[in-house]
């Protein structure tokens, strides 16, 4: 039996661990659970699986939740909360699946414990990935990660030692706009972005695959990971999203793994890891895939993604290459310049043009937690700025 | 420095052993080789690579070897030669490469000394494959295959318990006729079968990859050599060449192992293992492989086979069901009606005929290297009483 607590539980990856947990009662326990602000939600989940400690953002909801769930349920909020549920609950394993960069001090803290943390939080890695990876290390905590591609790149190099890499692959789907030509990406509608081909995802991160900022991030996610140089990391676009990376060895022999695109699979992968759960349902989706191989015949191709159209690519790239707090202020300024889009504030192509001017006013200074918290507030800034400034200006 | 011994040096896959060595000669020296009957091409082997055992088929050629080879060099010959090339030559590796049951003896004696066996000697996992690998785990030799499928799964299954698989998929280039209509297949010419779409390889695989006798075999082989039953061994076809087997898992994740068709690169990593050579050349010739995706889109698409007009792979199926000496039969059947066909004696339909009436005369019986030795014989007679009798009849 192991202990799961859940960082971000109301979420997309926080309501498929819970949907993993009650397939497999037998193997997971909930023992903790940090929600946001959707308190119902999270009263729901933690009758369903009686969990001991429950946490929310705001002080103003602990009463609600006091009155919902049983006596004896220990309840919290705000930062404290989310030190109890992820340090403080007796989790084998923490889900650290919250946005931005609100859980950072709690996942820090489980990390210098020793807990297994199964990371789908893309901005902890982004912005404080060497802290994080370097915690680990010295606490022998694992590190397993939720992200498809990040799971099939460590599913890849069980048993391989990262000396004999010669380069990563991540795969991308290309998102809405791949067959768009420039001039329409600029101009995408709110309701076109969130029309994504093959994930369910939250809405951060449907946009972001549509700027491909998603597989820009990724990129500096593996190289924190695995601990690989942005020079060997590559994106191939693989429109059907069945295989989600490759390892290119130095002998010239590649692995891939492939999967139906359904997040609860890397999600039972960190739960379970390196045992492997049952899963018919999987493995016929999976066959159900091969076979319609034979109708289309292009299931499994490949293509290598343009960054003109994409310019958020190669902004992660370059953030990736200069280190430092930039990717912090990448993550950040990205956040701000998705969030003014899906409000209609500022259009599709300026998504890339707020990061770039983030990134112009970010100096390059050494990593620390508190230089981490320090880019990303000036990030913000500096992009809410750049929106301002759009808002302000009739459209180019 | 590990000391290789090479059966069948001067075939195809001991040929291209031979330029792996070449290539690192830091890494790895030859130690011994057998050649057959091709003995100017051995005497140029064993003087390039300096070897010092080297043996060949015939009593008859040993004058030769002896007067072309230096002083000291040691000269055997037939089985007592492929015994003492791979079990007294102080090998860590015997690259077993010959053809059909010749070298069985001489690599059970080798695998009984602990030695690693790196085995592109199809028939003889197909034929003693369970006897084989009982050897190997009683001595605690290490088997790595050379085939690229089989290689191919022995690499995705590299840190991962064999409980936690639930099929593996070997892939199929769908050889020469794979787009022909069943009568055309029939009647195919022997020039056509030897027109191989992507390998490389010798005479008797190129007819076999035609017939998809070669998969059937495989399919065979991977039971034995992973301990997985028929009903979870598949087959896709997948015409490029480029991913050459999956390994699904219990959990619905898959994962494939990708290279350019060169035999090199099984080779080498069946030398190395688990170390991996630097192959920069192989590395950028993924990399082309993925570029020409672009243009085509159909680069890595599967299809299933059809065993109606490829009804070799149905047999070989047939006999791993079977199990006992069926598969030896098969095996041994199939080598008779291939050498029958390349020599224009029957049509290319009739391979199947023939070693399907080979299969119908071999009773269920134990396995033991007696018996296989029998079932080998008697198939080969009953194989060649079936060429016989449609060289007396005329052609259906």
């Amino acid at each position: 039996m192991r202990n799961v607590a859940i960082l971000g539980s109301t979420g997309s990856i926080g309501t498929q661990t819970l949907d993993v947990v009650a397939r497999y009662p037998d193997r997971f326990r909930v023992v903790a659970l940090a929600a946001g602000t959707r308190v119902a939600d999270a009263i729901e989940q933690a009758k369903r699986f009686s969990v001991p400690l429950v946490s929310c953002a705001r002080e103003a909801d602990v009463a609600t939740l006091r009155a919902a769930l049983p006596a004896g349920t220990r309840i919290a909020f705000g930062s404290a909360g989310l030190l109890a549920v992820a340090a403080e609950s007796d989790a084998d394993v923490v889900v650290a699946a919250t946005d931005g960069a609100v859980a950072f001090d709690a996942v820090f803290a489980a990390v210098e414990r020793g807990i297994r943390i199964a990371v789908a939080n893309k901005e902890l890695i982004v912005a404080a990935g060497e802290l994080f990876v370097a915690a680990a290390k010295a606490s022998g905590a694992e590190i397993v990660p939720v992200d498809s591609e990040h799971s099939a790149l460590f599913q890849c190099l069980v048993g391989e030692p990262i000396e004999r890499v010669a380069s990563l692959i991540l795969t991308a789907s290309g998102g809405p706009f791949w067959t768009w030509e420039r001039e329409a990406i600029e101009r995408a509608a709110v309701a076109d972005a969130l029309r994504h081909p093959t994930w369910q995802m939250g809405t951060k991160n449907t946009v972001d695959s549509a700027s491909m900022m998603n597989k820009g991030l990724e990129v500096i996610e593996a190289s924190r990971l695995f601990g690989v140089p942005a020079e060997k990391i590559d994106v191939l676009v693989h429109r059907t999203s069945v295989a989600h990376g490759f390892v290119v060895f130095t002998d010239g022999n590649v692995k891939a793994q492939l999967a139906p695109p359904d997040m609860r699979l890397p999600i039972g992968y960190a739960l379970a890891y390196p045992d492997r759960l049952p899963d018919r349902e999987a493995i016929d989706a999976f066959a159900a895939l091969g076979a319609a191989v034979d109708a289309e015949r292009a299931e499994l191709a490949f293509a290598r993604p343009d960054t003109e159209r994409f310019p958020c690519l190669k902004l992660a790239y370059d953030a990736l290459r200069r280190g430092g707090t930039v990717p912090a202020a990448l993550s950040a300024a990205n956040e701000i310049a998705v969030h003014a889009f899906v409000e209609g504030k500022i259009r599709f192509g300026a998504i890339p043009e707020v990061v770039g001017a983030a990134l112009a006013g970010t100096p390059d200074e050494p990593l620390s937690l508190a230089s981490v918290h320090a880019a990303d507030a000036r990030a913000r800034d500096l992009a809410r700025s750049a929106v301002e400034a759009r808002l302000a200006a009739p459209a180019k």
